[in-house]
């Protein structure tokens, strides 16, 4: 089975998930400001999908690059990682329109957080068919950020009912995390042993 | 004709029919766990549409993997199969929003009939094309599974009208018979002289 | 320039074009078969424009794969085809909606002749790219096809306004020359000296 | 990091962005060219956002074609850029169903101006990934026609609201600037000092 067909199909359900999250952000009735106001809440919360989609997007590409092998086991801890990403447009679009209420916030987070997970099996997966000694299994070691996203997603859910605003704050963090170029972070990191 | 074209543009379909599935799930109005319930059935539906269009998917791979030769039989054959599975986002949103109702899930599971039988007549037409002695005539005597679903569907439509969660629970068990891993099982087919 | 990332392009286009069609097939409230009958016009309009697109597909591989050059001109001629194209989901839809009425049928009609034009347009950029001796300039005299469709599309608009199903009979026969393979016809009009 | 995969992602984007414009343009109720004519504003807007998509795929095909190293602040500034044209479809369909009113207009020109620095910022980028003495250093020196496509759209904002119809004139003049075949123009503008 060869990874290029993969990658292709990956692409391709990526870059449809990206850009039809744009749909939740509905053309109004009315050409004032005033149509646009309530948009606010939505374009935010697509500014925040878009970049998370990026984010995998550009993990995807780097995870990939390190395989050597793609089984059946691959291929669906593959599919598995589309499926809750290819949930996000849903649960942005809820949580933008309901003004980043409590409840849609706390899903948002729980996406995220299966969407890490399921980010983790296919890193396990992709290490299983190279085995123990692949380029992989050596740069996974290093992997803190995707450590640190999964606890802070399941940090951010319970706090969503304390008050929404921790939980956003967490999100656009992690991302912030993923985002900055990271060579002197990890290197602090790395020195005090949490790398 | 190459096949890496007739390859990239069944990605980009069947990438498009997994991605939009999920705009049936509508963004509710409120932010309640009331709100979320009647979209349930909706999702369950899109998760069972999700991994059959990932079955496919992943058999399309591998059958064109084997082929060699592509030409005009093979590419329309094969349109013929993207049609029917571009009919299931339609299919899983009807089947869902009338939380599973006897008519929606026996038109699911011909749609399920005809994909199956399409996915029949490409890999004939790919066998056609390459001639008797190609890799992939050899490969389709074990093609068990597929002969299995088309009759489990053939079962599942009537059976519809008993109860509707036979027809479903047959359309669950022949996902699961594509998802696991299927050595052994094709061993101890084999051995009992269906393989 | 290199034709593969134009090819990619389009594939990625004519993929969407031909899947977000279904989308005008909306699911219905109700789950008897009285619900399915309103949709049976439009599912017949989605099946005609599938294979118009199917087509379309099909002949622009064969176009590419002949192509040695492509430059500015070329590339504009090919979204100038695309844009066409992708306005046949709009009057695809509008011509199920009204159940082939005959302004409708009209419309979708002159998208079909304004297609054609854009696909010829497109097959004389190549030529004029790859010079006169190429291998396209000599396999295009043979497309009395193309020539013939434009022709039909012509003969079909004002017909609609007879009668509507006229025009549908004439677009249903051009697919169908596309369709059946087209060695023996070909070689017959050759023999008449239409080839 | 390999640039192929980058390029794939881009077209996908760019392929769903210039096909779900169409979505705006919505299949009306009832056949009579009267239900049409509200239509117009929508498909004109729709004409002009397509040829902008069509230039910036064209543009993004050269640049990339230009470039040798793929690094992960130009993955960042291409992903940028994405996302303004992602917003294109958005501010399209507004100012059709608004009949090119002012606001529309001049958000639709700022998404624009975005756009436009975007492509800057991943010019640069890509510049300082391949170094001073790359083939794009070189070749962004007579990129004349981005600088005043940026500077036209500053023009066009504030002016929308002396009349809406300037701005709109601009807008088709820019697009004019990129498809009118370039190198007169070029050799024109290089001659009185401005190239």
């Amino acid at each position: 089975m060869h990874k290029s067909r993969l990658e292709a199909f990956s692409d391709g359900v990526l870059a449809i998930i990206i850009t039809i999250m744009v749909l939740e952000i509905k053309v109004p009735h009315g050409d004032t400001v005033d149509t646009l106001r309530p948009l606010l809440p939505v374009l935010s919360s697509y500014v925040l999908s878009f970049i998370y989609v990026g984010i995998y997007w550009n993990n995807h590409h780097h995870l990939f690059q390190a395989a050597r092998k793609v089984n059946g086991r691959v291929l669906w801890a593959n599919l598995h990682l589309l499926f809750w990403l290819s949930l996000l447009p849903f649960a942005s679009g809820w949580m933008g329109e309901n003004h980043f209420a409590a409840l849609p916030v706390a899903l948002y987070g729980a996406i995220l957080l299966m969407a890490g997970l399921a980010y983790w099996l296919l890193s396990r997966a992709i290490i299983q068919a190279d085995g123990p000694d692949s380029l992989l299994a050596k740069a996974i070691g290093r992997d803190w950020k995707g450590n640190v996203s999964v606890a802070l997603y399941l940090l951010a859910i319970p706090l969503t009912f304390l008050h929404e605003w921790i939980a956003e704050a967490i999100y656009v963090g992690v991302a912030l995390l993923w985002l900055i170029p990271d060579r002197r972070i990890e290197r602090a990191l790395q020195e005090t042993g949490s790398g």
